[in-house]
């Protein structure tokens, strides 16, 4: 890998870059300058997206997912295994002896006995944090309570930096459930790592909390928020959706209103910028018109590709075996 | 594998076999010439069962289960690792994004990212096909609906021929649940390739669709319909059961008298031809007597060491690596 | 193997031990030389903890587990892994033809053509028993019913030996649900293979059933029963602690006062003697005070550890692979 480096612009303006054997939690544990070397790897790994190595090989990644999701975990897995190693794991806790009441504290005792990485899912806040103080291994956050999916994060920068060119300059419009929807948490964080404006559109009671938007001035990250897809949709080179979910809604009616106002369809599109790139982290119910799938805009199943290489990307550097790729 | 048909008789007549990369969604799929390669190529895997090769190192299979099914899916896992691939996926949708109202368009939109072939278990009919549609891979359908389900009738034929020498000039039976057992569907779609006789028994509510015997009739296989193993067990040189589901029936009352009358026992096998063989696609609840499973005619528990032979076959075949064997 | 059995004591007393392709269903399946040489080849396991070997390069496991356990189903799963195999199953009865009424007969009589080896966790009591019956696959009993979990008495008296330098003469206590706990059957009956004195602490409905205590009799193991901790507090070599459920109570305040009198606390580890070890085959409730985890008696995170070094040590012996370690 760091011959391939050569090549590049070097990103470490002098300082050597190490990620073997740390823990990635939040999208911020990284510098802007590791994230760029993540993406320069990245960029490396397409060539492995069908064409497995084995720099991984002998290595094993426990997989534990106490809330059920298969896109993160099967671009995890499938990562693991591209790259030779192998993982064990459960899909959802009913399966695990947390239904017998054990704690994760318990549960990371016992499995750092039996893997080489963590990669948790948890829907408690901090879980993984937990997770890393007690164990020596590293530990992966998969998405923890309603605040961090980090790993998504990385995903989504990619694209954007990959489709665009790169990431410096862009408006960036954020549209949904940005209360309790960890991945915009997680992405405006690390966006705030470079040159962007941010866009937040949402009901009034799906808002941006207000922590984070203090955060993200500290962070010198330019905020508007606004209520209606069509305020930004000029001016957007990023329109990054989120799924809305009933249940947050006391009200059925407010839901069904909210659900057509946030919807995303070809005949909106028509006023966007020629290159603004549509993302989504999936699943979708129906806040994007299937119709917008062959629309030139759309990038979100492109994601999902990219979700696999910057995890190989993340694992490869975790394990620190990229200079074997 | 090329090498080895030299020993063999040439089974395409001249024209080459192509099986890569191509879908395997019906029974029909495959040519007379094809299936007979796919059997010949099973034959030879025989020698693997217990002992994996390397043919398909670093290549991944997506094991998609929207409905639980241990043997199907089993096989398929094992055949892909013996031959030295690897699996990701789902036993059942409860784990899966489908729980959160995913469509099945999406979820291939994103496992084709993360893997060389897509075996798909789904309810919907039609599925397999929506699936292929969507993706290049090749995918693999391992049972879609009431109607399909491919691999099940290429393992049932390859276990008639191999127990029987071959498949032409047999009389089959089918026993029990023919309008919602989608094994007995391909079956029958596979065996009008060869010159034998269909004899269908079942209760008159479980009849075979009109639709499916007329397509067998175009295909010009002979079909005769009965209401008792015993009008058949004398003359069937395969007598194929299947599992009845009290769901069917809306009297309880019906189902007990269906299940008694559709019970294979030892006492009624002793009218059979010697050389008859009773196949079942299992699992089987209470419509074979556990005392059949010493009876020479027995042969369903040799069907699952069968399925994983063929399913071996068909990967090999559509991964292109026969040559290699 | 044997080649580093030459700088040990000879484990065998001039009798060639042979594991290959036996089952494994109950701890007295093995004689003391024969746990001896195990034991050793955990010893030398313990260096591929987290570095794979290729000795099972090409087996397949099954694991089927009809009752959800993490702990058991993943170290056995990365035990097959770290040795160069591979693994297929299922993690509960839901996601299995168990569900469809399927027999476990016929599971097994399907799944024995897929693999190698069939580890096997069931709820009736000689379910492994009966499994190995049926198929010439060796079969590994991971916990069946309410009397057997012989990998789990592996790992204790593994741990005992390797904590304690030896088994003979300790006096090891168990505490807690001695009725329905199979973890503790298993380990008193490996147990009366040494020279060790046993302290049953328990409630007075849940004490060792009367049957065990007359074969531990006759395989002349001493037996002592108690009612509460502190009285083998000042003795024991060993603290073994169970967890005791609720649902065995009919009445809540009963289980409310056991509850709190079975507690391990570190003040009640102050009487201890200074090399006493607490062990726990988890996952634990609220039976141990978390405090005691950093206190210097306990071990139970240890046990994980161990455990999948003696399942590694198993699964090598039981494919004869040990000479190539």
């Amino acid at each position: 890998m760091r011959r391939f480096l050569a090549d590049s612009q070097p990103a470490t303006h002098g300082l050597p870059l190490d990620f073997k054997d740390r823990d990635f939690l939040d999208i911020t544990d990284f510098s802007r300058d590791e994230l760029e070397h993540l993406f320069l790897v990245s960029d490396h790994m397409t060539r492995y997206l069908h064409n497995s190595i084995e720099t991984l090989h002998g290595k094993l990644m426990a997989s534990l997912f106490f809330e059920p999701s298969t896109r993160t975990r099967l671009s995890f897995e499938a990562a693991m295994k591209r790259l030779g190693g192998d993982a064990i794991g459960f899909a959802d806790p009913a399966g695990s002896s947390y239904s017998k009441g054990e704690t994760l504290v318990d549960t990371i005792h016992m499995v750092e006995n039996y893997v080489d990485v963590i990669v948790l899912r948890h829907p408690a806040e901090g879980s993984a944090k937990i997770a890393a103080q007690i164990t020596d291994l590293p530990v992966i956050n998969a998405g923890s309570g309603a605040l961090s999916h980090p790993s998504q994060a990385l995903l989504d920068m990619y694209t954007i930096r990959r489709e665009h060119g790169s990431i410096d300059g862009l408006k960036v419009a954020m549209v949904g459930d940005l209360k309790y929807g960890r991945t915009v948490h997680s992405l405006a964080y690390g966006l705030s790592l470079y040159k962007v404006k941010l866009m937040l559109v949402s009901p009034e009671t799906l808002r941006m909390r207000p922590e984070i938007l203090e955060d993200l001035d500290q962070r010198n990250l330019p905020v508007e928020q606004f209520s209606r897809i069509e305020e930004v949709l000029s001016e957007a080179d990023v329109l990054y959706m989120t799924r809305i979910q009933k249940e947050r809604f006391p009200d059925p009616l407010e839901f069904e209103q909210v659900r057509s106002v946030y919807k995303l369809t070809p005949e909106l599109l028509e006023s966007a910028k020629k290159d603004m790139i549509v993302l989504h982290p999936l699943p979708r119910i129906d806040e994007i018109d299937p119709r917008v799938d062959e629309d030139p805009h759309s990038r979100y199943f492109k994601q999902a590709q990219y979700g696999i290489i910057t995890r190989m990307a993340l694992l490869s550097l975790i394990f620190g075996v990229e200079e074997k790729v």
